[in-house]
């Protein structure tokens, strides 16, 4: 059975529910972030960015980066299809979930880290607080430039459930808890996460 | 025959080298990125984000974001390898190509963004000027702990040549004509540089 090294935080919330969406269960892991035990020379060994989550293999590798962790479950486990079932649906996917990652999550994460988060994190890594407010701008504007884009769509690339869904879901769920609450003039966003909440899968792995 | 919405550009260099690569031809179609073409609404409507290039599939749908586009090219015409030939090959190169992604080329793109290309973007996109200089040390330090893990191998997965060395080789040749050189004790990097540099695909795709 493989397992998935695990924390608080978006990244490893959007991995286990990419996992309940497939139905599939893998030990957990805890690894206690807080205490700084993600950076220490054991975990390193597994993951040499001292990042979460990571997924251990049957055969004892490990792997990491969150979406690259997704795209290997779907390849390894391809139904229910969250990403697409052909090189076309694939790559629609993909886009989404690149603009939302790029342009809302990487921005709303950075901006935590720089801000509210800077305690937990100015001995980690190379921190630019003086950024912050404007990451937090930013990703709101992109924001509600995706919620113009989701005008009648059920979902982020229409009518699929995907992994787009689950990215932008684990995101702003943490952002509701840490400062970056959603505009509540966003309509399909604020629709469009209810939605996403309801589901048993989104329930099972919070 | 698919066409490639083409400009200047780190993005655009590496879709031509990963279609080079793969030796494959395209109709390159030129956007004047300068003039702000691809800020107008003819250019919107194939990619609405506004961002370049953009690929036109054979039915005359289009698809962005410059590393979907490469996963789609590799989905259609699968050889020569550049990303793998099964999901563990692919998430391995999936990885490094997040990482070299998120913690050396967006920074870099964003360090020119915010600094020395600030009179081209601050019109066109919410730009932080304030963390220009932080964002390029970031970039520098991060490709330093690559060169680090580097050592001993011919590629940045180990001895197949893919994606992530194409995206990075794009970047670094970007940064050195744009105020961004690779600091010269940086060993491995130049090592691997060189090489790529001589390629035939990649002197082909220029």
């Amino acid at each position: 059975m493989m397992k998935l090294h695990d924390s608080m935080g978006p990244n490893p919330r959007l991995v286990r529910m990419f996992l309940a969406e497939k139905g599939m269960e893998v030990e957990l892991v805890p690894v206690d972030l807080m205490a700084g035990e993600n950076r220490q020379p054991e975990y390193l060994q597994k993951n040499p960015t001292g990042q979460l989550p990571c997924l251990e293999l049957d055969e004892g590798s490990f792997l990491s980066e969150t979406l690259v962790i997704c795209e290997y479950i779907e390849d390894v486990h391809p139904t229910p299809v969250l990403i697409g079932s052909n090189a076309k649906e694939k790559a629609e996917t993909r886009m989404w979930v690149r603009r939302i990652d790029l342009n809302i999550n990487s921005n709303m994460a950075n901006a935590f880290r720089f801000g509210p988060g800077h305690s937990l994190f100015k001995d980690r890594i190379r921190t630019i607080p003086q950024a912050s407010d404007d990451l937090k701008l930013l990703a709101a504007e992109q924001l509600a430039w995706l919620d113009g884009q989701m005008e009648g769509r059920a979902f982020i690339v229409g009518e699929r459930f995907s992994m787009a869904d689950i990215i932008l879901f684990a995101f702003l769920e943490f952002g509701s808890n840490f400062g970056q609450p959603m505009a509540p003039e966003l309509k399909n966003i604020a629709r469009w996460y209810e939605s996403v909440a309801a589901r048993p899968a989104t329930q099972a792995s919070a």
